[in-house]
């Protein structure tokens, strides 16, 4: 008897051992708040490293600062997509933004856009420029603003706050971006981005005589 | 020594279901994800029923239905303050959020709010509103926008997202408001509203003559 609880005790502390283990080693999920205004920065090398290691790439001569700052962090994360990128934005019209967004369309990403009407229209939007790229746009037809601002990295981060990717908002505005890997708020907005690419799918559009 | 190896293997098994039963206990820290627009309804009950047991209350003969909607989750959520609510709101122009504040400020809750100065000009704000009713309120001086649109109940649940506290925006916006009770994201947005807070203290007003 002393033989079989010696054991019991042996295999209890070695599961209880293993648990820790396995819980310590898992890795942590990413929990990121960037806040602006961010300073600007020369964001040449951080884009011409996504292109991929054989891409011949020039030093940037411009007089801006390199360092890390909040554009060059919400930049890295969306960059770090490999399969699927899903856009829901109320205005956008920062450059560099939209650059990082063309380059991870040309990697093969399938990027998806859903943005306001209203918005789209107005002096500096990228739209355009993405849906010549060959990007998928969706927009409303309603009378309301389509006024989200969130990504959604591999169906795995969530990118979501108050900023609109303008370089105004980026470089003057007080704004946050949340970071989060948790899986509960990464699907409560993946429906919603589903439920807004079917809504406004060109099919339903109404076109006034 | 077998004597001895029960006890352990006894003790170990002890240990462990008393810390399963612990973490299964702990309350779950609220995630949830509030997508608007929400449809017209009347708050009356709701906020009567937040003023306190003693309140003589009469039930609002409008014709709006009571149901539960992302507007009256999101003053739940609010009105479950008992202690302190920070707001860094671009817009406050809801009625009925505004009455939600001025009643937790009724209440003892300490209440501080941060806000855009161009907004806060504009018609329908209820900025004026609260300041009358003594509650605190600070705003930028910058050309930029203080573009948050946050709120934090008790130093231990954050409400952020895209959604301007408007009417506009409650009823016919594609909006979200995140509930988070993580502690790490409730700080990172509790740090910036002290700092925002301390740079928009009246002592560093600048008065052109």
């Amino acid at each position: 008897r002393g033989a079989w609880a010696g054991l019991a005790a042996a295999v209890a502390a070695l599961a209880l051992g293993l648990a820790v283990s396995v819980w310590r080693r898992r890795p942590r999920p990413v929990r990121e708040v960037l806040f602006f205004p961010s300073q600007p920065v020369c964001t040449e090398a951080l884009l011409a490293e996504a292109v991929g290691p054989g891409a011949v790439t020039r030093p940037c001569r411009c007089p801006l600062p390199r360092g890390d700052c909040s554009l060059s962090r919400l930049l890295r994360r969306l960059l770090s997509a490999c399969r699927s990128l899903e856009l829901c934005l109320f205005t956008f019209s920062s450059p560099q933004l939209a650059r990082a967004v063309q380059l991870l369309h040309r990697r093969g990403v399938r990027v998806r856009v859903v943005t306001d009407a209203q918005s789209m229209e107005m002096r500096g939007s990228q739209i355009g420029l993405l849906r010549h790229a060959g990007i998928q746009v969706r927009h409303d037809q309603e009378s309301g603003y389509m006024h989200h601002k969130f990504a959604i990295v591999d169906g795995r981060m969530l990118l979501t706050g108050s900023l609109n990717w303008t370089t105004q908002a980026i470089q003057n505005n007080r704004e946050n971006v949340m970071v989060v890997e948790d899986h509960e708020y990464v699907k409560a907005f993946l429906d919603e981005f589903e439920r807004i690419w079917e809504e406004y799918n060109p099919r339903n559009y109404i076109f006034f005589p």
